[in-house]
């Protein structure tokens, strides 16, 4: 297979659940584009992007070291937590982005000088460049405002907007997603990872309009103040409406984690998302189911496992394309 | 000239004075290490030395750059000062040193790994792996602690020392000190850049031990609270006092910039040094002088005839070592 014919997989999302997919990719024979929410306000990016203006970095930089070549000394680097001080908490990839992006005054440049160091397979996008910022309408009525925020109210979300509402989606972004033979929709925090790269119009519609397989995973475990009690079905639901149906493929994980795993999440209010397979495909959805825990000791997605999962629907595709069938 | 018969030159100080003249070594055909000062207790390296912890890290970033192989985009964003927000004067060269040093607990390999990154011609060593600070009696009895109040303090300085009193030497100092066929000290803050490798016990004796050519550069304007009306003979007696007779030769300015410049160092209490020649060949020195200045602006040393005038003084001793003579 040449270069040019190596399918073109575009997942989206945020968090360690974009980069976990982006493991497990960036080993397959594939072409890599990541297209990354940044509308966090937490933690080592909310105080950059207070202070210096500049797009949250965090979310970019876990994707540009889960997609690096090699894990090095660079790699360890990049993901350092300063311990001590008055950076105390901030990532040096963080500071690294924020940098540059003061001295070149373009993020995008930051993103691509961080992804030519580590030696990335695929390229990195924020889904726009713009500030934007989340709000939530709660069930109860109140307006929750920031990514940090809305995770911390521990409510019922019933409807997110951006803030700006109609932010441009990077035109790169949607390039690649026009061009995709597969897209990826999450694993991740559905509200604050997932469905906030949908609001970007842009975005949104670049994905209706492009001919790949679209999939959407679904997470594991529930999330306390986004997806508590959510079935999968739920995560499904909310996403649509937001953004319509977006997808016709929904990766949904069936496997059962030991009892001492369980009890350790319940301990976190986290709990395994119920897999409603019926009613998923009684609304039309096509669910591919399977084990895809990593380990005993964590509920997270088995990368490898994920990554061959999505990739295996870029094959029929990719046959049309070459004109086989 | 094969890579082993290179001249090996040694330059000692600190700040912009030692950067100087490694960017003009760095065009030369030689081997270039560099002993950098690290009792820097102000700025950037100042906060996070004491946040953190490490040895301040300023003054071997300029020279880590300095002897960069070529100027790119990663030079200027090791020497980028953040302008806005809790980061504001930090320099990012600088956060790399602190977050390599935090991860591998070793500031040695952070130097190292900056080095590769910059592609650097040469090496850069910390006189001393110590946490040293630096203490003044002053002329009028009083002790003065740190170098940042030191200079600040704007009184004559008596005696330095350094705390704690007996710091080990880098080992690889002094051997690259031992093998040198020239050995530079200066230009630079006098008291605050220069002195304070010399007071490193071993590598005042490395120094001694060598038989290679040693040359003082002297400074050109003299510098307020440090070395107010200081003739060029006064500089080499105050290294004499503190580390004893350590060089034959002494490079030593006799340009003379246009009036306007000088005004404009009046202006900050800055004067010519004066080349009180005679004083030092009577005190068996053996000048080396010339119009070194680098510009009609700036009354800096030229990088080049610098770098020059120090290699020279490795012809002898090359070609003693080539059977020649």
């Amino acid at each position: 297979m040449t270069e040019t014919s190596l399918p073109n997989v575009v997942a989206i999302g945020g968090g360690t659940g974009l980069s976990t997919v982006l493991r497990g990719l960036k080993r397959l024979n594939c072409k890599i584009s990541a297209v990354v929410t940044v509308a966090d306000d937490g933690g080592s990016s909310g105080r950059l992007r207070k202070d210096m203006g500049i797009l949250p970095p965090g979310d970019i930089r876990n994707c540009i070291v889960a997609l690096a070549e090699a894990e090095s000394d660079m790699t360890a680097l990049f993901n350092h937590r300063f311990q001590k001080g008055e950076l105390k908490g901030h990532n040096f990839g963080n500071l690294f982005l924020a940098a540059m992006t003061e001295m070149t005054g373009d993020f995008q440049e930051a993103v691509r000088a961080m992804s030519r160091i580590l030696a990335v397979k695929g390229t990195v996008l924020p889904a726009t460049l713009s500030d934007v910022v989340l709000m939530a309408e709660m069930e109860d009525g109140s307006i929750v405002s920031g990514e940090a925020n809305i995770s911390a109210a521990n409510g019922k979300i019933k409807r997110l907007r951006l803030h700006p509402e109609d932010p441009p989606a990077l035109s790169e972004a949607v390039c690649e997603i026009e061009n995709a033979d597969v897209i990826a929709i999450g694993p991740g925090s559905l509200y604050t990872s997932v469905i906030p790269n949908l609001l970007v119009q842009g975005i949104r519609e670049a994905i209706e309009r492009s001919n790949a397989q679209k999939v959407y995973v679904c997470n594991i475990m529930t999330q306390p103040g986004e997806t508590h009690n959510y079935t999968a079905f739920d995560h499904i639901k909310a996403i649509q409406e937001h953004a319509g149906r977006l997808f016709t493929y929904v990766i949904i994980n069936t496997g059962i984690p030991p009892v001492k795993l369980r009890e350790n999440y319940a301990n976190e209010n986290k709990y395994l998302v119920v897999p409603d397979l019926d009613v998923i495909e009684a609304q039309g959805y096509v669910p591919i189911t399977g084990n895809f825990i990593a380990s005993d000791d964590l509920a997270h997605h088995n990368s490898e496992k994920i990554a061959d999962a999505i990739l295996a629907l870029a094959r029929p595709s990719m046959n049309a394309k070459e004109g086989l069938y």
